[in-house]
């Protein structure tokens, strides 16, 4: 028989919430038999949610939990004042064993945070590294660090490659994923200190399929499956692609409200635009995990809907299925 | 009367030289009756291009110039060993006083190293940054700076905000250009070293129009007139909004070409679409200009046509007639 991976769900984070995240949870039941979901927040919200649907109710649970972290409060405050709150109580869950991951669309700040201070590193990874999916021309890429400890390393750069190459491998099924790092260049010789410095560290580690450099041009054509960079430049490289898309997307729509004629040719092909933009979606594949924790901790958009829930949680099977955290330890800290 | 403005042009770098390169001086000649324009490169080509026009004769040269630099060549050897190349010829010319600035679509690295060396720095300007135009929602924004020197310090970053402020105000006629640095939030007490370093200075300085840190996601909304960044980071946004640009474009065509119906609406919609893609493209207002230096250094897109070649020609006028590098000298060294 299967083992069951137990997810605490943060019912009350994100922009949908609690109705999206206690729908996800249920599709995801229909999904995925070998999984529980313990959805966490304020016990009355969540069973009035919870009322609506028909389910097996021996793989949903509700922990009550009486406060909310906002996305505007300073996360390592929020995170000690606020001991009831869900992504608190939800993150304890994976500490003591009752979950094996959490699951939120809440305040990245306080996840982050949480992640590192409530749930914990793995003996040896120096850094837990934030690492979003993000759409190329081919698929998708893992963008790798992402997170909120910026100056890093060259050694946390290492980590995060190794990190992002076990993901990439076996829980989005890419074999042999090819690792680049962030540059302005395509040579070696080029870079800023960090990237100089990191450069003949990931060409020597065999572990990883290093293809070298990538240029930020690149990134969106899909040449590296793991793209490795601190986290100033990940989150730059991950609000940039939003917005550049949302301004493009924007552009193109404006155009198509020009004119009588190109308003009749906006409604012929819109079904076809929508398909192929969605292809250029990476909520399709799941949430941003927070990689090198003792459990899960996955970030899923604040906008994410039930869809991208119920994704984040099978993607939560696949990882524990996979023994990823079992990967990584082996990785980081060889015998 | 009005003084001449006299511009070196590299008729041999880009893609598309040296066909574009005459056609745009011809064309900027037509313009702008202020402006003499010297075509670097090898007389007889130029001739042979020239020779299609009907021009005035006191206002274009030709210099011979018997090399050329590649795009792949390593560019501190290229300046060195290439006496006669376009790029050093032209440069040279500013150097002595025989032009007030030079354009080039030519290697890029090559034109930075010349820039520095041949031409130099204006004293007190510590480095001088390549500045590109990027299209926004609202028009352009100077993202400052692109350059190849990175690993930048606190006192350059300032240096670059007050250059890119009188050079959006006085070339592109922007009152008051708002200045952001580049950040991952926008609280002051976010970012790297170099962030948290450089904001207060920032804040401090009395002649430009400071309004704190802009997010990678509000760039293209045009939230900063002039945005601020080391190269590294400019450099990531610079090629990241091409990528991510051509590759939504190109499902967008992939969409528009996946359906009979689709295709008749794409028709349809062509001419509208093409209208409000076109406000999207910076190329419009002219190259990117290296500032700082003892003349004018201008960078034109690799694969810039006559239009580009044209409007950059123009952009150099004005920087004469509204003395930008007076103005950049009492900027940097007040007395």
């Amino acid at each position: 028989m299967s083992e069951i991976t137990r997810i605490a769900l943060d019912a009350m984070g994100g922009d949908n919430a609690p109705g999206e995240m206690v729908k996800g949870a249920i599709d995801a039941l229909g999904r995925e038999k070998d999984i529980k979901v313990y959805l966490i927040g304020k016990e009355d919200v969540v069973n009035a949610e919870l009322s609506q649907y028909t389910y097996d109710k021996e793989r949903i649970g509700v922990i009550h939990a009486t406060e909310v972290i906002e996305t505007a409060e300073p996360p390592v405050n929020a995170i000690r004042k606020k001991k009831d709150s869900s992504i608190v109580v939800g993150m304890k869950m994976v500490k003591e064993g009752k979950a094996d991951a959490f699951v939120s669309a809440g305040s990245s700040g306080a996840i982050l945070v949480g992640g590192q201070v409530i749930v914990g590193r793995i003996k040896g990874v120096e850094r837990p590294p934030l690492a979003p999916l993000i759409p190329t021309e081919k698929g998708v890429s893992l963008l790798i660090d992402c997170g909120a400890n910026v100056d890093a390393r060259p050694s946390h750069l290492v980590q995060f490659a190794k990190m992002g190459s076990i993901y990439m491998e076996h829980v989005l099924g890419v074999q042999n994923p090819k690792v680049g790092i962030v540059n302005i260049g395509a040579e070696e010789e080029k870079g800023n200190a960090l990237v100089k410095e990191t450069f003949p560290l990931l060409k020597e580690e065999k572990g990883i399929n290093f293809i070298g450099s990538v240029e930020a041009r690149e990134i969106p054509h899909g040449q590296a499956d793991v793209v490795v960079c601190e986290a100033f430049a990940g989150n730059i490289i991950l609000k940039l692609y939003e917005g550049v898309g949302s301004v493009l997307i924007g552009k193109v729509k404006e155009g198509l409200m020009s004119s009588l004629r190109s308003k009749i040719g906006a409604l012929l092909i819109k079904p076809a635009l929508k398909t192929t933009l969605k292809s250029f979606d990476a909520t399709e594949y799941g949430g941003a995990p927070l990689l090198g924790l003792n459990g899960l901790v996955v970030k899923t958009h604040g906008s994410a809907k039930a869809k991208e829930v119920s994704n984040t949680l099978l993607q939560c099977v696949t990882f524990k299925k996979q023994k990823i955290n079992e990967k990584i330890k082996e990785s980081i800290q060889p015998e």
